[in-house]
């Protein structure tokens, strides 16, 4: 009974609580077994792609069964709609509960999800005629704590054929390189770009490559921050799998000056360097 | 077994934990029926009056029994009283602990209190001699984590019988407008006033109003954001009740140059616009 | 089983909730009995110092059992090693879990913990194969999950002998004052220093002092905040017992150009001052 939390609602306000409060006085007598744990609030405001790309982060650690509420809702109080949904993330099934905007098709990155509902049904709200502005408390988090509690989709909406579509840009990948792009920066100034490890390996057949970014040009991946000197910038495969461009102990947004959506150009090298020679003084990855 | 907790403690200390901490502890053998809920921790240093806003955003959504916990205590270490009270909010009982500044009064908005203790008992706080800068921590968060565990007012303080007084400010209103300010922004830059929908109906009669408020002049009234263009400012009634401005997809606050306290005047248009005509292109509320 | 998280994760991206998310998949069955209660996650990126600071403001409220999860992690990917340990903490036990990057050293302020081990047992990891880039996530988080439902340290890792060291800088006390300085910047812009209550008893033989830091001399210490004008800054001992510079309602290190790392220093007066004729006016504590 987990129901994650992604909104771009901010720590500042009373919103959040507010959606707690409704979900948990919606739960009624389940209240005690309903774990509510944040993602983030601190989406940029009515940024559908950066909530799914957060999500996308946190949302298959979590255990089956778990429901992920996401609520970044520019069109709230519109005839947008809202969906509840079943689907599939590394092998779990997860539930979604949000507005119809891109999120779910994002998280789910071209594959389909198992069933998906419009929610339709007032009885399953947390009030019947819900605030035009805020259907994070009177719609989705009561929605979201009723499924938690062991409702079925079909007790809170009826079924819908397809989602509005939202895709992530693909990064244009070649035997000379890779043009990809700046799709998230992290905390630490990381610049996450859209490029993976296997958009690599298909074309560059194991050559290195120089990364172009912003004000920079790097040539060394590593396996981790540390393998390279304090201050040095490299790029790296990340924990959800994306190549990064980072600084050991740096911030390398700040550094190289990149924003989100730089564009991100990898130029494979003529032909492979020597494993050896390359592994170790970088502890570049195999 | 639910409390709440508005401080402004800050997420970077840990000041939110040590009372968290401090609760759990005090709770003991209860401590796993203990759920705390943040409301927010980022309110403005020793701001008693924006404390209120964001927990009166919050609080009516919790079942009932909800301990709601403020503390936001300019006066820690003085001889400002500390309190614990019983009070119903939209037909629920809850109950509240905090330094008696003000927040309480304001959250309950002229109404009154059911009962009022002054936290004089020793023995229900966490620690026999508090902190003189820490009683969220030894004092008020022990005592809110004792009351959800099942004390009774009586347990924790002497009955008092009146509270230090606080007032949100009122709106001017007669049959030309509404002379109000903005009393809230919110984390979109929508600007939250102290003006209701009460307010207008009792003397405008229908008629519609232009709002002048920092830099702009917004014609437009709407139910929700997206009924006006991507970029418009307009008013609507938030999920509260109060009169807002925003602009659709931007941040009013920023594109107005609107502060917390700014002067609100609604001008009430001479006679109502026939309906239709005004509701159809705008979806302006009925 | 209640565990704490402290983190330089930041609240904007999915890291904190990617590794909430891997210990309750870890507690398996046993997760509902599972508390999370963040102490910060906004601990200064890679700021081992700052981590332990904030984790020791709020790590001896907890109560006993609690394991204290740290992941400011630098080193991530290279060999630096992962811990666990027992220890005490006010006559409470506790457990750690985090990188051996001197946290538990500052945390434990030059006592010994009771077991330390270091954590080579993938099985009790989140993955066989952590990500080189995200160990809160792949194995810290899971290990501390699997303390909180009942492991013991010797199914997590293997004893150690001694932890990488690390130590606060202590403050220079003689006759004549104190040299010390500025550890710690709280929310309210309170500078909290590394001088102890004992380090000025122990030398000033109640005579009282002059406090220079930044741009003030501070004449006049007292028991809390609202014992001096509005405005005045003070000398105050905080709420762990270590000396603050403070204005009250205010910001001292914004008002006296305060950072981190700023020398204090304190210059006892040549004799005691009568203590009625100090008490009386400041409230000058005893």
């Amino acid at each position: 009974m987990i129901v994650t939390l992604t909104t771009d609602f901010g720590l500042r306000d009373g919103y959040v609580a507010a959606m707690k409060g409704a979900m948990l006085r919606r739960a009624g007598k389940r209240a005690a077994a309903l774990r509510l744990v944040d993602v983030t609030h601190e989406v940029p405001a009515q940024d559908v792609m950066a909530a799914a790309f957060v999500l996308a982060q946190a949302a298959p650690q979590f255990p089956e069964g778990t429901v992920h509420l996401a609520v970044v809702d520019p069109g709230v109080g519109t005839d947008r709609r809202g969906i509840a949904a079943e689907f599939q993330l590394g092998g779990r099934p997860y539930r979604f509960v949000g507005p119809d905007n891109g999120v779910l098709p994002l998280l789910l990155n071209e594959a389909e999800p198992d069933a998906v509902v419009s929610l339709d049904r007032p009885a399953a709200w947390g009030v019947p005629e819900p605030s035009a502005t805020f259907h994070g408390r009177d719609v989705f988090g009561p929605v979201a704590a009723a499924l938690a509690a062991g409702a079925a989709l079909g007790d809170v909406g009826s079924p819908v054929d397809r989602l509005t579509p939202m895709h992530w840009p693909l990064p244009r990948v070649d035997e000379q390189g890779v043009d990809g792009m700046v799709v998230h920066i992290d905390r630490y100034g990381n610049c996450v770009t859209n490029i993976t490890r296997d958009d690599i390996e298909r074309y560059a057949g194991g050559r290195p490559f120089k990364c172009y970014v912003g004000a920079g040009v790097i040539p060394r991946s590593a396996r981790s921050y540390g393998h390279v000197e304090a201050g040095e910038p490299l790029t790296l495969f990340g924990s959800t799998g994306h190549l990064e461009v980072a600084v050991n102990g740096g911030n390398a947004a700040a550094l190289l000056s990149v924003a989100r959506g730089a564009s991100v150009n990898l130029i494979f090298e003529a032909a492979p360097r020597p494993a050896p020679a390359r592994l170790a003084p970088t502890g570049a990855q195999p």
